[in-house]
């Protein structure tokens, strides 16, 4: 199946572009959070986050065709969408942020995050955490500690381990472990003084999304994040994945702690698919970083893409997905909670709003990853028609971040397959 | 007039980003090469090449909005559109330009050409001509000589000066000038390799567009390949403003010279507006650099962007566009060059296909280039309902580079003002 379309497609993208699962699916249609193959198979989308309002969704495809039927042209004119965009955006966080720039994609935001805080900070020095993806230029692939070969490179990035409640520091007690995942941010603080080179910020994902869905411990966020300032450094927030009410509590995941940052990163679902990505910062600094570095980009801002993001915003509101994100979250929560009971695979259940991790152990005292296995499932969850994927350093948490218009009923499907996959895998 | 949009811009963009004229234009609708404001006023538009084929194409709108009710999703499944797409755009280049990767800006796909440059020639050193704008990530920021911040705080690019017919270099006779300017470039060469940094390649725009559309010396470029590629470097064409048939004779501007570039970026014009952009590259450059960099993207190549893509190569072909900028092309230049006998301020009149530059001087002998008088011309023009803008190192060359279906009818209008409008600067 699709042996042809996939020969087709080496010989123009080449061998080494990603693909899903070990038998590729051709999708060619999308609703709600259904997807359907070239043979009319409907596959329960429990991966995609970028199609947060669901796929195809018809008020944001009517404001997309009827934008794009008007006028799509940049910003060195004036439109109204642009503007009422940005009012609504940035009406969605703290006071401070009152700025915003739009860019296509979360790589460029990323981009232009670290332009800005490295001018505004007079620093080079970043600070990650390990395992973290924030995206695909050079200077953000210097982010991207340990996969990334830009980052082997650089001096001007250090990664910290991503802080993580479930398997902790070695020898380190639980009660400590939030200071002592803050110390490791000051030493990275300590090295780039050494360097004579100054922090400029730490970028984080405060979902911690990519390194697991981790549940950081109580009080490391806001303590790594004082450090940082102390040096001069900014807080920058990649909501690449965690924002547009993911976490069903806030808008955006950085919310669920005290610290509020500097600069906010946007990207993946802002546009349900169509490329839209941004930042929002403290009004001075976008000023400042604008002034400096005469930033223009042609397709960004568009009245077209603006247009897409007000609907996305619109079905996000009118249709209650972030309240959804809560009930249902818990649902899936709670039905995630009893498959562990029933299945001794399932080491640590994580969920914040409607992102789910299911961290795979074969030994759940010494927690040992079960990287192997979580492939088997990923791979036996399609063939039964339910798309989920994997991540993590070893590849063995379960990642499963459905569009937003997931119900109970969605859940009960998924919950039931994933029952009989975990049980397959043990026999 | 819009103050109130331009105020409430200013609170959540900021007052530097750019815009265009004395008195902003707030535009609201498109159609063909025509735009309209907000008190109902038409506009010419001769400076817009995003908009390719003419502002909001039906037949682009129409697959834009098909295919966004039917799937839009990430290259990670199997899709027909992208093969498709790729396989019809690689066609219309040297058969050694096998696969191609797609981003969504112009600055993600000269990002990725450099990533891909460095790793293939293990080398960093880029060369530039000075005066010209490649993107605005960090990196490709390296590559804006002069005028980007980041170009004054990098040892590895160097920037050369832009091959100039018209004013040529200091003491250079007419036929030594081609020598002299590749010259150097050898000297760029020698210099990384004193620096121990080597040469990666040369990345330009084979139009010369925002340096001034300028006419290179005949045996310029193909000596500067040459030198490069005997480093070890690559030669990159940015296509951005010079493909999809702006030239009129060929579908890439780099196709007028007898060298064949390793790595051809494109943008702007390849979506009509919509984000669309990468590259074309040699399919061992393609395959290598993805196994390394373990490249995805999660916008680009969707198959909403893509059958955009098959859409504007459509029309280009359908409705003959490229036969037309040669023909209109020609029309304009030879109502330009009757202006030029009869206004001092005309040094000199550029054209390839539907690309034109005037460039306006003081002194036709000492070329003394009028910046603020160009600046005047175009505000007049706008006032009067044309739109065109100034580029080059004094803002002195008038810009003009319409949609493509701009015909004769048009470029009366064009021809007109600007007469009444060179006529008035003079008094």
């Amino acid at each position: 199946m699709n042996e042809s379309l996939l020969q087709r497609r080496y010989r123009v993208i080449g061998k080494n572009a990603p693909l899903f699962y070990d038998q590729p699916l051709e999708l060619v249609r999308g609703e709600g959070v259904w997807l359907y193959d070239s043979d009319g198979k409907r596959y329960l989308d429990v991966y995609n986050n970028v199609p947060s309002c669901g796929h195809c969704h018809p008020h944001v495809v009517e404001a997309l065709a009827k934008q794009a039927a008007t006028l799509n042209i940049h910003t060195r004119y004036l439109h109204e969408n642009v503007v009422a965009y940005l009012e609504r955006l940035t009406a969605l966080f703290d006071d401070s942020l009152s700025m915003g720039m739009l860019t296509c994609t979360g790589s460029e935001a990323n981009e232009l995050a670290l332009r800005m805080a490295r001018h505004a900070s007079g620093n080079q020095g970043i600070i990650v955490t390990d395992g973290a993806y924030h995206g695909n230029t050079e200077a953000v692939g210097e982010l991207g500690t340990g996969f990334m070969p830009e980052s082997a490179m650089t001096q001007r990035v250090i990664g910290v381990p991503a802080p993580d409640s479930y398997r902790g520091l070695p020898g380190v007690a639980a009660a400590d472990l939030a200071g002592a995942y803050a110390q490791r941010v000051q030493q990275a603080i300590d090295t780039f003084a050494e360097r004579g080179i100054g922090t400029a910020g730490i970028l984080i994902c405060p979902e911690f999304a990519n390194e697991g869905l981790l549940y950081a411990p109580e009080g490391f966020l806001e303590d790594a994040v004082a450090r940082v300032r102390a040096a001069g450094g900014l807080y920058i927030a990649d909501e690449v994945q965690g924002g547009f009410g993911r976490t069903g509590e806030h808008w955006w995941s950085h919310q669920a702690y005290a610290a509020v940052p500097d600069i906010v990163v946007m990207g993946k679902p802002m546009g349900n698919g169509h490329p839209l990505a941004g930042l929002v910062a403290r009004g001075e600094l976008v000023e400042s970083f604008s002034e400096w570095a005469m930033y223009f980009n042609t397709f960004a801002g568009n009245p077209v893409s603006s247009a897409v993001g007000m609907a996305v915003l619109d079905v996000l509101e009118n249709e209650n997905l972030l309240a959804n994100a809560v009930s249902t979250g818990a649902y899936v929560a709670n039905g995630l909670r009893a498959l562990q009971e029933k299945h001794e695979l399932i080491g640590d259940v994580r969920q914040k709003g409607m992102f789910f991790g299911l961290e795979l152990v074969t030994d759940r005292e010494q927690k040992t990853p079960a990287g192997d296995i979580a492939n088997d499932i990923i791979n036996a969850m399609c063939r039964r028609g339910v798309l989920i994927s994997r991540i993590g350093e070893h590849g063995n948490i379960l990642k499963m971040r459905p569009p937003m218009p997931f119900y109970p009923e969605h859940a009960d499907l998924l919950l039931a397959a994933l029952d009989d996959c975990l049980a397959e895998v043990q026999l």
